[in-house]
């Protein structure tokens, strides 16, 4: 049976890749990527591998989703061996399930290589918590942008404001002075500390440490591609400084 | 300065492992590791690396974490390089950030390498997939195990059945029961699929399908160590089945 393998890439440190999607970007006869992905691993396709991006970026995409999909299985029923790189991890606010589930409604099996993702591994560079023991035993990773397909508000910030210790939000450069708001709404106090990741494992990676009021007030920028963390356990990074000192 | 790597293993398969963690382990004088790390991985170690085994068991610690921390300074400032292996990722319900903080307090620097957690790879071993355009766009993960320390339950799972799409609990074998009762509590339908993954990227790993219901009532055995999955989107898995059905 024809297979796909849907791989996640990890952060954008080369390095932060699996073992096993090394293995198999080397084993490949079909690659298709995606942006954000180190693409010092595309280094390692065989020689006549063909490499074919279908990045997305805001407002702009190389390839629909549908085209991905069926992209994919008419490679692997050509009898390729074929691979899908995510960067961080398919599952993580990727298209690799839906990409799963056609490839498997059409008769060609999927195996799924999980990724390190940028949610987690983001705060990590800077040493800031996301769990803590004392501090904070749960972590909620959603997304800012919401599929205008669906008609309604899936992620409501104010009933997550009090419901888990640390709030990790993705895609959330454009939407972070709202979100803010409705975090304060639910109940936040306007002082839990924030950290904002941006470029993680890029070279001009940063971090940039505010407050929930201040994000608020749209009184810091936050540029994309993003990962914002707010919770108490922030304060705790060796790296902390308080926004309000100079 | 000298300097000591946090690293995550990933999630059980010794391919889950990042590039720059298999780097580590062949460049390191001393390796500091956890039960549930893939022990395939130390046979990159160098002749004459001291290998050292720390792992926490249920109710069982072969060293206390006040040991480990003192472990990993005094074999720093001896001057050789130190590297500290956990399961899974190293500040997901891991003691890395703890480490880190002591290091740092101690004068010598911290690393952390993240690693893939099973909190996201058990799911997708078995096609579940926790976030979903237009079924889920926000997931929590949780520990089933509070701090007896900390004197007050930070877990309240009755909040945080409305408040997220997808709920994934770890190291919560032992307390399933009550979850699931606190959940419905909340406000959770008793209908809401389940998945459990026991034993993620093992050779002798599983999958049971249940619902929040018959989990309420112990109607399923949880081995530990388990993943457990509570969401709508649980029910898309290409290999779901009704736990109601033959």
């Amino acid at each position: 049976m024809a297979k796909v393998y849907i791989i996640g890439a990890g952060p954008g440190d080369p390095e932060l890749i699996t073992v096993k999607a090394i293995k198999l970007v080397e084993s490949a006869d079909v690659v298709v990527y995606d942006r954000l992905i180190p693409v010092d691993i595309l280094k390692h396709a065989k020689e006549g591998a063909e490499l074919i991006y279908v990045g997305k970026e805001p407002g702009r995409h190389v390839m629909e989703q549908g085209e991905i999909n069926e992209l994919l299985l008419r490679k692997a029923l050509e009898g390729k061996v074929v691979i899908r790189l995510h960067g961080g991890d398919p599952f993580i606010f990727g298209r690799g399930f839906e990409e799963c589930q056609y490839l498997i409604k059409n008769g060609v099996d999927c195996e799924v290589v999980p990724g390190v993702t940028s949610a987690i591994a983001a705060p990590e560079q800077y040493l800031v918590p996301i769990l803590l023991r004392g501090v904070s035993s749960s972590v909620a990773f959603v997304t800012g942008r919401e599929d205008p397909g669906k008609g309604f508000k899936e992620v409501d910030f104010r009933k997550l404001a009090g419901s888990v210790g640390t709030i990790v939000i993705l895609m959330g450069a454009s939407e972070a002075c709202r979100i803010a708001v409705e975090l304060i709404q639910g109940g936040l106090d306007s002082k839990t500390p924030v950290a904002v990741i941006t470029r993680a494992y890029m070279s001009d990676s940063k971090i940039q440490f505010t407050t929930l009021g201040e994000m608020a007030n749209c009184g810091i920028t936050v540029e994309n591609p993003s990962v914002i963390v707010v919770g108490k356990s922030v304060k705790l990074s060796p790296l902390y400084k308080d926004s309000a000192s100079p």
